[in-house]
């Protein structure tokens, strides 16, 4: 056996994936565990790129009508209580103020004083604090649908914690809505989970699953919880973001009553949707590779860096110059909406390491500009979707002329890699030997990277959803909207079904 | 005496100035209380004009080096504790978790439970737990400057609040840096205050002081202060922005320290500076009046708005049609680095229900389209910043040629009534007894609207800032920058001063 090639990241994801994770994350410098428990620092090219999904998705609510606003960080606990599945679904992971200052104690040291009536709970969600407003604010149906965005922190109590995967806090947006129907909620549930799906696909490049959740799946509270799913490169199954049909539970909950157009008074319907930093794991698990962090243009904070690499002073001049020239040239083509990002790293780094720290930081397009590339007029590049010794040379002109275009199709073939990498891991199965099989890592020492998406029969009931939860450690991600109807038997049971559905590990 | 002019707000400013406020809060949509004590709902129409004010900070805080970053909502109680002043100053003011889950008590309901080992402080603010970080980021001078901002939600509790200006839960930015050298910090304090002055008066159309804070008034642990002040209609001190110079403290307490040029081991300075959703109250009161609010054109979400008006359906189609041709052509336009941002009113309202919706929300010109308009192509329109009632026709023609140069017009017209309102209640004293009647009401039942900014000579003693404090809750709300050296006697005391400070009630 060869060697093996020497990788930027240690150690691999074959060989430790959870690992190699965590070191994508350290190398690019995207977050770090912070001193206070559960909670990350988000570092500025991690915050950079969760800028860039937000101002993609923040486009998209607006273009369907919604608004943001801002409503409390904390919740009374009486407001949580008012949905009953709703507050049993968070009472374990509540962050609970029950002070409101600080007082010297009588052996030194400060203790918390001033012992609220009620105590506040931070927001693990907002339905209930917003669900309060929407009931003043709705009175008739020409108020709605009223639509509503909020970008925000919320805390979910975690003991065992990954960057940006579960983390006790996270940024986040939620979508809450107020419709007259049930039909029109209906149409925004689907309509969110369509906007996450087109976000996940046309900008962080992550093929996804449309699908509902099972009933144990749902979210404390909703009638229908839907999802997109996706599969990440140890073939585990990561939610991305999720749309729910609340029915009238929270209407009912908060009064939000308004008088119809037949003069009756009546119960709304409402919606709630929502994307965390989680996308951001879901980011570097689905395109990075053992060099670190791989990123899709449209998400990069920086679309081309130009590296210069000179001898001595005579010789930096010149190349400063032309990559200066190079820059000011790139800075005027158009990608995704705006100008194409690009950076002269002329840090006081030695060539090699410069080169690495940004293969490592995901940026699509390294340039490397020495003397022979100003003498001939050229650009020397590397994609940072193909191999980082795999360089070309092209003329400074045509290179101007194409940037975009490379940046296009780096962005198509990490979509296009992410799906051929699902489907090659999506298999139907009608035999529970081998679906038990699949889920079963074949070498006990590492067994991260098995498996993958197994489309299969499932009766519905809680038990058939319980048993390789309990014994594989699978669980039923979603029944694909877009699976067709199909007669078969529970893979669990043998029971009757007329839908397959995926099931996986997950995150 | 004629009868009162009808307003849109009731009611005005010169019969209850706090109440107006209130109202024209409520007219314009821009927020409400909420349920939780001391916490606002940010409202759509407010959160947009949020928006903007983060659009055009962050443009500048990039401009000027800085990146975002994101730092955890909790801090643990030790971290505040670690710089002795700062931690007086906000034991007072935090809200403080101690309990991770809720669990039923045997009666009935849910009470706090998982007692936490160390209590966590919501953050008033986040010196401490970013030093915390960037004692671990900071090695050595190469590593300096680091210039970090982050915009979060921070809570300080009060009793007493008051929309945007004095809230639990409050949005901002907190800028935190790190240098090499006391001049740099030091520069890095004043670059970030003029970038404040220049937003305010800029882009808010505020006209503001730049000055140092007295010792009683600096940010609890800073060395110095520095704040923009602005003189609200009424008269009072608002402070809009700070930048605190943070010497070597906040470097010990968090153990902040790099290797030199020279190789000795050294605390590093640091500086920190916010801005908050405060500036929205800051605005409110500076520009609007008795119909409502009025937006300087550079900060508000719509700059024209469009309000069709027809008497039946067969004008509705052709007054419509020449609406949306108007819009498209409007859009076409630039103001301030992007397109003028019109939006056509076609709601159901009643003509002029909508026209004065439009007024109390500030909207910088209103257009009414009706078949005169059509028929002869003219645009009708009025500014926020003239009398409602004064309205012009122009043709369609040149009104989509001028509407940036009008939005300008009224954007700088803004400015200098603020500018001019202020110097005209700027007035310096040289004798106490003018000085205390100019901040004592002359009428007792409404002693909102009296006073101004005094310039007035002080000694520098704490007992010479105490009594007008005490006596006539006036404060020095700072020490100008741009104020010439001038020996004179403290106003107070009458003992030796070589520079007027500015003295005010204040919010």
């Amino acid at each position: 056996m060869g060697k093996a090639q020497k990788t930027a990241i240690t150690p691999t994801r074959q060989d430790d994936y959870p690992e190699w994770y965590q070191q994508v994350i350290i190398a690019a410098e995207l977050a770090e565990n912070s001193p206070v428990r559960g909670c990350m620092v988000i570092k500025p090219w991690g915050y950079a790129i969760w800028e860039n999904i937000q101002r993609e998705l923040d486009r998209m609510f607006k273009a369907t009508g919604h608004k943001n606003a801002y409503f409390p960080l904390f919740i009374p606990k009486s407001f949580l209580e008012k949905e009953a599945e709703h507050v049993e679904g968070f009472a374990k992971e509540c962050a609970v103020v029950t002070h409101h200052r600080l007082e010297a104690s009588p052996d030194g040291g400060l203790v918390p004083a001033g012992l609220l009536d009620e105590p506040l709970i931070v927001r693990p969600t907002s339905e209930t604090i917003i669900g309060a407003m929407f009931s003043k604010w709705v009175q008739s149906y020409r108020d709605l649908p009223l639509l509503i965005n909020q970008w925000a922190n919320v805390v979910r109590w975690e003991l065992r914690t990954r960057l940006f995967l579960r983390t006790t806090e996270f940024l986040w947006q939620e979508g809450h809505t107020v419709h007259e129907t049930r039909d029109d909620a209906w149409a925004e549930t689907m309509r969110m989970l369509d906007v996450y799906a087109d976000f996940a696909e046309n900008f962080a490049a992550i093929p996804v699953i449309r699908g509902e959740k099972s009933a144990g799946e749902r979210f404390p509270g909703a009638v229908n919880t839907f999802c997109i799913e996706a599969m990440m490169q140890d073939r585990k199954a990561l939610q991305a973001g999720t749309s729910h049909y609340l029915g009238e539970n929270f209407a009912k909950a908060s009064n939000i009553q308004f008088s119809s157009r037949s003069g009756e008074l009546k119960y709304a319907h409402t919606t709630s949707w929502g994307m965390s930093t989680r996308i951001i794991g879901a980011l570097i698990m689905t395109h990075s590779d053992d060099d670190g962090l791989v990123l899709p243009p449209k998400l990069s904070p920086v679309h081309v860096v130009i590296l210069p690499v000179f001898r001595d002073e005579s010789q930096q001049t010149e190349v400063l110059d032309y990559c200066r020239r190079l820059e000011a040239e790139i800075k005027k083509r158009q990608f995704n909406n705006g100008p194409v990002v690009v950076e002269v790293d002329d840090s006081e780094k030695r060539g090699g390491e410069k080169t690495w720290n940004w293969i490592k930081k995901g940026v699509p397009i390294r340039i490397e500009i020495g003397m022979r590339e100003v003498t001939e007029d050229k650009v020397f590049y590397g994609r940072r979707d193909l191999s980082p010794m795999e360089k070309k040379a092209v003329p400074r002109g045509e290179f101007v002329f194409v940037v975009a275009q490379i940046l296009e199709e780096i962005q198509q073939n990490l979509y296009d890699r992410a799906f051929d990498y699902r489907r090659e891991r999506t298999l139907r199965f009608d035999d529970k030997d081998k679906f038990i099989k699949f889920f079963t890592p074949k070498n006990a020492e590492k067994p991260e990277i098995h498996g993958g998406f197994a489309l299969a029969h499932w009766c519905g009931a809680p038990e058939c959803e319980q048993w390789p939860a309990e014994n594989l450690k699978v669980t039923i991600r979603c029944i694909p909207l877009d699976g067709a109807e199909e007669l078969g038997k529970c893979i669990i049971c043998g029971g009757e079904s007329n839908r397959r559905v995926v099931f996986a590990k997950a995150y």
